[in-house]
């Protein structure tokens, strides 16, 4: 892209073509590029930054917990696929097959991982003999490929790139309280960290994951209304050790199968990040996980000692553990006024001649695009006020959001009447029945979201058949 | 690997079958496990934390000369990894074909990638325009897959972990001053935190990088006098960029080609380690790398007080910044120190009853074996003064392993009888003629690993064919 073309004009309104307002954001603020193949992009600096972001915080609530790293292969033989009979059902459509290694056929097939739980069940079952050797606590950071038709950079993408955590313990209730506490972990990381309020819940049988006896998950709310499943925490029980033959002697010497769990958080989080906080002037990262937090920008910077003031205040600010970049550019000011809204950096600090003679700098933040002119002697607790309530701010913005596009209905009339006029999340009674999920999803299109662990009763019958009720349910339409 | 077995006596010793003890190293020091898929293996949690810190050391010294990270899909199209002549006659050989996506096969093969530079070359193709773009210094942190016949774990694997950093720039003297850089930041690394001593050079044109002009090297010597490549830059000139069409306007609003730059390391570098490092009791990691440096081993302590001194103590060396761990199992404390010699902990810090009461502890160096009795109270500073000596000590000792196993060849008959008989480099002048590097290796199975950038003339004519030498070679044989 040239310098000499508008930036801000290209963007489309989200009210005008969310989808559009969205390809054109994550271009403009060249977070990614389509590449020459179908269904896989690139991440570029600006989109590698947040994820590197995402990875130092999360990576360090993980090993907090007691999680080590690892890093398995990426290629599964279609045997060992073929181990857990729901697992493959699930994910053999959807793989990439390796048949041919230098110039020779295979004997048997590779499958890229889609993800990697016979990897871990295989690996498992080798180096655990003992209860002594339990709990085990893996994660890797890696990419892995799914088939998709239809993509969207960051939404759904055959290759991506994520986390997954396997662990194994030796109880179902030890199984069970990791897959809670690694739920929780994504939840206060997308809420403290992203800004990003979550509804937690359990996935109902026709959504779990393929091979799990429970899937819990955080479901988020986008700007369009539509929801989007950002993070997942399943309970395998003993499944998959039954399938693998992962076995252990306890205390009594005598064997046992270990219960299993894996989690998952990919880059499409940073789908959510968008589409929760962005705008028609483009991106607006939280500062917590902006890669540059404020850009300072000179004013008249060919004047004598402004860019010296500018980099005399960047090496202050970047001393006081602030992430912060100077545009010495020959660009206008304007011009890099626009380049830091679309690519959606908290704060700009403008410094000008005048500011430097009155001992100041003026802060604007991105959110509000509020102009704070602060007193240079000060600027590092300014800023650090600024910021944090910034970050506050994007948060309840968030879930005032989200709750005003979350309904409640009674009637399937009025589930039907909110899901084609008003887009967001709709609570309901459910009578746990799966036809009555198929039949909402085809009457709507919105699929269930999950069952809130906060559970209410807001009616006794079942918003779809008028059976007894047994949970309530978040229902949406979905990307 | 149950508890209850040996764990030193299953180290076979180096000076027995070096190829055996290393096998045994990386077993017992649980740095991987072999996988059920041919050649790939899996990296454990103490592989994959000595892999983290690489990565965390190398990647901020990245960053600090402008490089940024991206993320490249894992697939090339076969079209795409045809455009450069030499590159896809060095790598086709050797890379999988994925052929079937989902339930369909595919209208164009894909090869997972064994390096990544077309698929680089055709992004900058793409957001190159003007000398304004330039340059470009982007870095991925990855797998590569490359179907290698025999594997040893770290040396050669089908898969292995890698950075490669693709650069652009406007002029040739650009890229090569960035290609010799990335080198020089490569061999400060290795030295300063791994404490191996590199030999900078340049390879020859057979040994050279497929599709490169020129190919710069560091190479280490391993404790059985075998070299190992351990990190590569490689200078393009403008020959990618014609072959991909990647072209900028200059100042003077004229069409240039740009020139280019690669280069990368893998965790073949945790095979350096291992085999200029270790002894046969095990692992030695140096303290810069290690990712514990100390383990805390309580004596006694099942008496009271023992096990609070032992968290108390390691709670301040946390505090002081140094990563160390308390062994409080239920294990003999023989057993622990062997546990922390087989991994390579850098030093056990023994702390018993006596110790308590007389205010001291017991450190004691895993290269050495040295004890040092320190005072509890200025314990920070004696580990770090420790910690910096075993750290300057491995290296210097590395380096008079290297320099006692270099050797000079002035004749053919000298040459041969080094190789057979002296493990170790051979320096000899070369004329630059192909044919004589074909006949060492057929002759002696030792390559020219590279010609040093500090060129001496130790002869006038070549050590083959007597014909008047042009250049000093280091040869050897190799992993």
């Amino acid at each position: 892209m040239g310098n000499d073309k508008k930036l801000v004009e290209a963007i489309t309104s989200m009210e005008e073509d969310f989808a559009q307002w969205y390809t054109d954001v994550v271009k403009k603020a060249e977070l990614v590029q389509y590449s020459s193949i179908k269904g896989c992009m690139i991440i570029r600096p600006n989109g590698y930054a947040i994820w590197e972001c995402i990875q130092k915080e999360l990576d360090s609530r993980f090993k907090e917990t007691g999680v080590e790293n690892v890093y398995m292969p990426m290629f599964i033989p279609e045997s060992l696929l073929q181990k857990e009979k729901d697992h493959v059902e699930g994910f053999a459509p959807e793989v990439a097959w390796v048949t041919q290694g230098g110039l020779e056929p295979l004997s048997e097939r590779l499958c890229v991982r889609p993800t990697s739980e016979t990897l871990f069940c295989d690996f498992y079952k080798d180096i655990i003999q003992s209860y002594r050797d339990l709990p085990k606590c893996y994660n890797q950071w890696c990419s892995v490929v799914r088939w998709e038709k239809t993509t969207r950079p960051f939404l759904r993408s055959m290759e991506f790139l994520w986390q997954e955590g396997h662990t194994v313990h030796a109880t179902a209730e030890d199984a069970e309280e990791r897959t809670v506490q690694m739920l929780n972990v994504y939840a206060d990381f997308c809420e403290q960290v992203l800004a990003i309020p979550m509804i937690k819940g359990r996935k109902t049988e026709k959504e779990k994951f393929a091979g799990a006896l429970a899937t819990y998950t955080i479901e988020a709310l986008m700007h369009d209304g539509k929801a989007l499943q950002s993070g997942t925490s399943h309970n395998f029980g003993d499944g998959f050790a039954k399938a693998f033959g992962i076995q252990y002697t306890d205390k009594e010497n005598k064997l046992q199968y270990a219960y299993q769990t894996s989690w998952g958080l990919s880059t499409r989080i940073i789908g959510a990040i968008i589409m929760v906080h962005g705008d028609n002037s483009g991106l607006v990262l939280p500062p917590r996980i902006a890669p540059v937090q404020g850009m300072i920008v000179p004013i008249a910077q060919h004047k004598e000692g402004v860019l010296d003031a500018a980099f005399a205040l960047q090496d202050r600010l970047l001393k006081a553990g602030f992430r912060v970049k100077t545009d010495d550019s020959d660009k206008t000011p304007g011009w890099k006024f626009a380049e830091q809204e679309i690519k959606g950096i908290p704060v700009r600090i403008e410094l000008g001649p005048k500011d430097i003679e009155a001992g100041q700098a003026v802060i604007v933040r991105r959110d509000t695009r509020d102009k704070i002119t602060v007193p240079l002697e000060a600027i590092e607790t300014e800023l650090e006020r600024i910021l944090s309530q910034m970050q506050s701010d994007m948060l309840e913005r968030a879930r005032k959001h989200r709750d005003s596009h979350t309904f409640e209905a009674r009637s399937y009339e009025e589930f039907k009447d909110i899901i084609a006029n008003k887009p967001g999340f709709v609570k309901a009674m459910w009578c746990e029945d799966q036809e009555c999920e198929l039949k909402i999803k085809e009457d709507t299109t919105a699929t269930s979201r999950c069952m809130p662990f906060e559970q209410e009763k807001i009616s006794d019958v079942c918003v779809c058949c008028g059976k007894p009720a047994k949970k309530l349910v978040y229902w949406g339409k979905a990307y």
